[in-house]
């Protein structure tokens, strides 16, 4: 991180704190790794500005005790606790990559994502989190379980200060269109292509 | 995260088992976001397993208390309480950017650096860590101020398990050629260029 100074003030009518307060909408993308573990590190900071997170998993099974969620519900119960950071909820309703294997069950994982996008919609209409992480939502997007066009505008016209991160390969156009910040996780050299399985504690 | 499958079994005299736990050597660079929060993401898997992690920042000076900071301050605090997680060294000697502003006194920096260095490798020797950040490390490597060609082997010749992430842009090639994985943060839209300056709680 630097403490980045702007390269250009724009014409946009907007005072520098206004700017600086304008709702973040970021999107990780690219095939390379780091958009989840990104999310999550920004989350962090959140967390300790005392912001309400709000994390959604749209891939991930609710089966994963994935250690972002340990550490995150870690984090919950200390600021319910002792009142520092803030309070953390966690939603991961997906049944896992089960399209990518024979038997998997579309049906089932279309309706887990619409309704897990549905429940996103409802809590952002209340201005419920200050930070929303959108993990692995550009899946339901490309295959059309969700509606991209409802998705934009629901995030066009999000009330408030509500910052949203969204991961996932391939994201599409009109998204990245929309967000204020946009990044590309390339890969350059991965242990997978080198015969070796993911580990505990790095990958999950 | 993908439970991901190897894409090709290499035929390097190793079981499964043994591949699975080697040591993980992680860089991430390039000009975009996500470097440091996908670090820092990825320790808090780390920590969910117990691990001991060690964080060192070679350029953020001591007096920013970053998100990411307080909030593994306090998931350190909390195993020392509970034994939850793993413990958490947090070492962050810098001076800021500052030789990016006029006046930046660039030998105490890089007196900071090399201390900062020569107590990573000790701590290596000692494998005092499992999973080690070195935040913003290619700075000191790309001015000089600590060896490249030492570090290489130090880290190529680090004993036992102890996994290591470094972050920062335009990482050496051959740090690059050691490590395990590599990605490239690449940035398409950002909102510094957009004139906006940097906010707390996602960018500190």
């Amino acid at each position: 991180m630097t403490r980045g100074m702007p390269s250009a003030v724009p014409d946009d009518g907007l005072s520098t704190q206004q700017r600086r307060l304008r709702p973040a909408l970021i999107v990780n993308t690219g095939d390379g790794k780091g958009k989840s573990t990104a999310a999550f590190g920004t989350a962090l900071r959140g967390w300790a500005q005392g912001w309400s997170i709000g994390v959604f998993q749209f891939v991930k099974s609710s089966s994963w005790h994935t250690g972002e969620r340990v550490a995150f519900e870690a984090l919950d119960a200390l600021h319910r606790e002792t009142g520092q950071g803030g309070p953390v909820g966690w939603i991961a309703e997906g049944l896992g990559f089960t399209w990518t294997r024979r038997g998997g069950d579309l049906d089932a994982q279309a309706e887990i994502a619409r309704a897990t996008w549905g429940h996103v919609r409802e809590l952002m209409a209340a201005q419920a989190h200050r930070l929303y992480v959108l993990d692995e939502f550009t899946y339901p997007l490309l295959r059309g379980w969700v509606d991209l066009d409802e998705v934009l505008q629901v995030l066009a016209e999000r009330p408030g200060t509500q910052h949203v991160i969204v991961t996932g390969r391939r994201a599409p156009e009109a998204l990245c269109e929309l967000a204020t910040t946009v990044t590309e996780m390339t890969k350059h050299k991965h242990p997978f292509d080198q015969g070796q399985k993911g580990q505990s504690g790095i990958e999950w």
